[in-house]
């Protein structure tokens, strides 16, 4: 499973094809690229935290599901429209307000679904905050 | 499992101890209870929608788990602070950029784990837009 | 959504078809079908049950997958063989060593996904032993 | 997260205090034991297999919780019973009704709750016939 889009592409397509990611500020961003995953980071700010200075649930879910999407997109290209079908997240630790990665690995890459691992830590990938597997449908492409 | 608590009673509650689910809008309102379960509307705007006009994945992630939070707390009253634990959501059908519901029925109310089912949809409970299954960790309650 | 085959149908096809599922005896049996869902009865026996008279987990994971199965081809005949893609089960009290029912509800049956919802309970709803949700993946068909 | 007890011992408890796992053959065994999880490998015999040659969904399903309980027992050594509360497994990819490893990871391991990764593949992780996801309750401990 070998990438053909970069980091850069990859963001520069969110940029001009998924605006709305960045509603609350330019927080995602794909960092590396690999063959079979990449690692995306979460910068969050006021609005993605909670009193107690946690991070908020949905901004994790929107973090996970971002980077797996991104994750499909690096090794299929920017042609296709993946949808999310379902997304499963475990909630492990309390997170810091502070900067969060998500590091995301293809389990398949098929014809009509993918399915992503995402790991959300926050510098220590043996101590997660959340860990979510999502599956997305991949829509017939005409030739 | 009879509720303690009414719908205005969960609305007051969340708006004095949990503003910040009203960051983007007074969007969520439990409209009605009853034994084990509640429904809740989500009024989208547009932080909420996406290109294509469809309401976003993470705001509904947000509905369903804000719902099933109330529904606990509507049936063990404002003392504990429940944590989500885990939130498995499929993706079912696109949705209007309209008024959804989320009906919520709990499924297990222990004294340590909460499992609460979670449906949303857009008038026809029969074409859900989306269902959710999430469990929360109840703290122990110090007498 | 209408059913098109009678649960004695269904029971025939998973005879002939699906003789593997009776393996460790006539266990599982559609009891009832109405539009949009079935009922499947399931009748463990030895091998089932665990050390302190309860039913086995995979005993769990077998009836939901089973009866979920068996909703979809009764609402699409037995012409087209669905995989199990995903499931998500909650178990959330400790089963008696005696009949269980399986409610299924289709949530959505597209071309190429259908989700179901299933409870696992033993004569009352309101207070299942488990509950399940499961996707599976129809393959195209070919006239 | 330092493991106390070794793949023998393992084996040996489940041995003679979960017989039942192997009804069916003694199929599972712990290869290998490190720090956050361990490795399982399942035999399957003509039981758990399926026309058409593959392994059977429920297998695969006890084969993840067998290892996921494993691997907790394996951190906290056999004194408490952990309990199945969540289970979400992803069906990749046909199996080969042949040997299968579960690699299992421990995401959490608290004090109430503990999560586990589980990864079923046939020989290359890199492609794996399957993914699981499992939650367990971990009951007080008495002193």
């Amino acid at each position: 499973m070998q990438p053909i889009m970069s980091a850069q592409a990859i963001n520069d397509f969110l940029e001009t094809d998924f605006p709305q990611i960045h509603t609350d500020g330019r927080v995602f961003t794909v960092t590396s690229v690999r063959p079979g995953g990449l690692t995306m980071t979460f910068d969050p700010n006021e609005r993605h935290l909670r009193p107690g200075g946690t991070v908020s649930g949905p901004s994790m879910f929107a973090l996970a599901d971002v980077a797996a999407y991104a994750a499909i997109l690096a090794h299929i290209g920017p042609v296709a429209l993946a949808v999310t079908t379902n997304l499963n997240i475990n909630f492990l630790r309390l997170p810091q307000p502070s900067l969060m990665s998500c590091d995301c690995r293809l389990l398949k890459l098929g014809k009509r679904l993918a399915v992503v691992d995402a790991l959300l830590h926050q510098g220590d990938p043996d101590h997660p905050v959340a860990q979510a597997t999502a599956t997305y449908s991949i829509p017939p492409r005409t030739e």
